[in-house]
């Protein structure tokens, strides 16, 4: 991971006025918190905000979306699910950006125990999940991904870029000071992912349901909230590596 | 529900020097935040403080706490899984108190996002549960819960009062100035817990070994995070009710 990668996150598609961010990662990752991805989605001068994290990621993640566009342009941010280290900053969103909220209709009465929420602001999203338009004309689509691992969890689809940001799913939990932006070898990763999937996706019913659903796209990159991305042929290993493991209650006698 | 007990909360048990406390519930459900129970289990002089719940709840359950016992003593703060409800004023607790707090290894590098946090007083429970100690000599069970709906996820038992505090397991959502605190009529109070159930809970599988597990200890009320809390004959109906439902992937065609 390079100091500009730090500093300045990196750009993961530009194609015309559309453009997809990585946000960057914490330089120390303070007082033992696991590592997240947060990513930004511009198209033209307009942006959406995908998981941007809790407080203490806070100064980081407004600072990058600075490089890229005002942060008055943020139209939308999509939490993917419930989740401390995902939407535990909402509070704060709300105050610095005048964007909508979206999140699963089973957690809009979950999310106002964070702190004070304009409810003007909270839209939920149908457990069938749609799309959120941009006012500069393109969309993002919201695609079901419930129990892997929130009942109410989606996967957030760019098809400009084809990029799906899907959560803790594709999640990795890397050793201290290891770390890489891109799988490039996909063996060698399982590891870092395989124990991560095993506890927190509920079953392979589920996870053999969203890789079903996400092959009707066609995926360039996957980016997870957790460790690194795919890209290549690493997506398609990922989708069959995912519907191939036995997780969550399926080996519920295996840790309790 | 009385005036005294929104502003006092309610003993459920009291024998010798151990005393359970409901903590009442806010007058208001704030900007449409869904209602939760918090309990206290006092042996002694000490306590243990069961899902304190989100910063607008902090100044209620702080000022109720303070009618039963002074908050220094307060000695652990369990917190069942990662959920906002549950978990969200975990630096504002740990200000106040010199509590210890457990929660499920799975979480432990999840809660820092909520804030700054010490994780010198931050201690994992393991997968398979436990026992936490109170220094007064008894102690309460750590039930794994798992996947319901949290992967990591734990009822908490006081085999004292045999009082199980279940979390999201036998939670209702009342209809806005419905409320009351223990199920009279077990039928008549299913349509308010079903969809909870149905919705959040991951599979018939989970439910069911919760239940066996259950059925070992000798269960006198089942107080959840949401809604009423079940005694008498209720306590066997639930049990009976939850180990036959279908839910959240058995059902997952029906809501996507």
């Amino acid at each position: 991971m390079s100091e500009n990668q730090f500093a300045e996150g990196q750009v993961l598609f530009e194609e015309k006025n559309h453009k997809v961010v990585w946000l960057g990662w914490e330089r120390e990752e303070g007082a033992g918190a696991i590592q997240t991805n947060q990513y930004l989605v511009i198209h033209g001068t307009k942006g959406i905000l995908i998981d941007p994290g809790g407080v203490h990621l806070f100064p980081r993640v407004v600072a990058i979306i600075s490089r890229y566009i005002d942060i008055d342009n943020i139209e939308t941010i999509l939490f993917s699910h419930q989740d401390p280290d995902v939407s535990s900053g909402i509070a704060l969103w709300l105050g610095v950006t005048k964007a909508e909220i979206r999140i699963s209709e089973l957690w809009m009465r979950f999310v106002p125990h964070f702190g004070l929420v304009d409810f003007s602001r909270l839209k939920g999203i149908p457990d069938s999940g749609g799309s959120v338009r941009m006012s500069t004309g393109t969309g993002i689509d919201m695609i079901p991904a419930h129990y892997l691992h929130s009942p109410g969890n989606f996967t957030f689809y760019d098809p400009l870029s084809d990029i799906a940001f899907t959560s803790d799913i594709g999640g990795a939990v890397f050793p201290k000071d290891q770390h890489y932006l891109f799988v490039d070898d996909f063996d060698s990763h399982i590891p870092l992912m395989e124990g991560f999937h095993q506890r927190l996706m509920s079953s392979s019913k589920v996870c053999k349901n969203w890789v079903e659903r996400m092959k009707k796209q066609n995926v360039s990159i996957i980016a997870p909230q957790h460790g690194a991305l795919f890209k290549d042929d690493s997506v398609e290993k990922f989708f069959i590596w995912l519907s191939e493991l036995q997780c969550g209650s399926d080996i519920l006698e295996n840790f309790i």
